[in-house]
């Protein structure tokens, strides 16, 4: 794994917010492990589009400074786009609200990766498959090994990208409410609610005999149990 | 409110998995009332950015479909092309991790939004501070009118954009595994996993005296409690 800064170029360097700005690249790895969902930017015809996606990361990838793996249907309006143009992809965590005695400091503690790269379609068949693996096993870790390989049909169907995670910016707020010097003339409450994902028991599909499998329970417990 | 079916144009009806599409206007703001974070995607320079913002919904507003309001400094980079754009902001809401028998039906339960349009720079003062005391009830209701009016200054340092919510596509997953006619005679454990936002009990500063607001618990309370 790459040990360059965060933030090489310009256009990941924040604008605004740069007390927030996280220049350690093993809290990004850290953020994209915890984080389940994110976020892809592509211009389609005239706008740009954001779409939720599950990804996978290959920290030893093969792409300057680690791989970012999504797939999507070969059929999905977004792919030919995304492979004729620079993307985004964001990956968001919430930590908290932030109630300040203003209305002006109320913020969200949060952790927010932005990665910007021209993304590579995957066509080797044995980087895909890893590709897919990393994606299934980044909701559970050790669940594709429980699974059969993919079928022609369904790898023929599905479309496997792979973005550099080289350019790549993130910002992390944590704590209490910020506190201008006039704001200890007010009154009020202020503080900070920490917000969290948890995970409740598996729901087993009524023709499964199988018992859940540890790797599910851990990732339940991992994840915190609702 | 407007009750128009969503997706009214061919830019926000999704290419694919239409079967997850919902027509209903009601659900899109029941989601947007219960997510916290939006996914703004503005086309900065050469490429597009995706950024977390918070935001207010006012689907009373003055826009075509009701009102959704973002707020940021001046100085953010993202605001003065966003104004002479169409943008996008997203707002997904994840249910759970869907763990089927194959690793191609393996998907997440989820809810997300889609809305496209022009932003408007909201500069009536009225609505500048009623937009702003909705982002402020969008995290914890009730909270503005505990706080004072923005002063001068802070108004002078936010802008306020506004997106009309005419254009906008919903799509939502849920329950189990998708069975295909083959996977009965697979073995191996299918299932899903719910997973939620919890909230757990409010940090107090420590230079405040006052008891937390009834308010700011039963939101605690609503989120579910960690």
């Amino acid at each position: 794994m790459t040990t360059q800064p965060l933030s090489p170029t310009t256009r990941t360097t924040p604008t605004r917010g740069r007390n927030r700005q996280v220049d350690d690249r093993r809290r990004l790895m850290a953020l994209l492990s915890d984080a389940l969902v994110a976020h892809l930017g592509v211009v389609v015809g005239a706008h740009p589009v954001v779409l939720p996606v599950a990804f996978g990361v290959d920290a030893a990838g093969p792409d300057d400074g680690g791989t970012l793996y999504l797939h999507g249907s070969v059929a999905a309006g977004w792919l030919a786009p995304a492979l004729e143009q620079d993307v985004c992809v964001t990956v968001t965590e919430l930590d908290g609200l932030v109630l300040a005695r203003t209305g002006f400091h109320h913020s969200m503690n949060y952790r927010s990766a932005v990665v910007i790269g021209r993304p590579r379609r995957v066509t080797d068949l044995e980087e895909r498959r890893r590709a897919l693996d990393l994606v299934v096993d980044h909701m559970v870790p050790g669940r594709a090994a429980m699974l059969g390989p993919a079928t022609r049909k369904e790898l023929a169907a599905t479309a496997v990208i792979a973005l550099p995670l080289a350019e790549a910016s993130m910002k992390q707020r944590e704590g209490g409410a910020t506190l201008e010097p006039g704001d200890l003339e007010l009154t009020g409450w202020a503080g900070h609610v920490p917000v969290r994902r948890v995970a409740s028991a598996p729901v087993t599909e009524d023709y499964v005999s199988e018992p859940v499998p540890d790797a599910v329970l851990r990732r339940v417990a991992e994840l915190g149990r609702g």
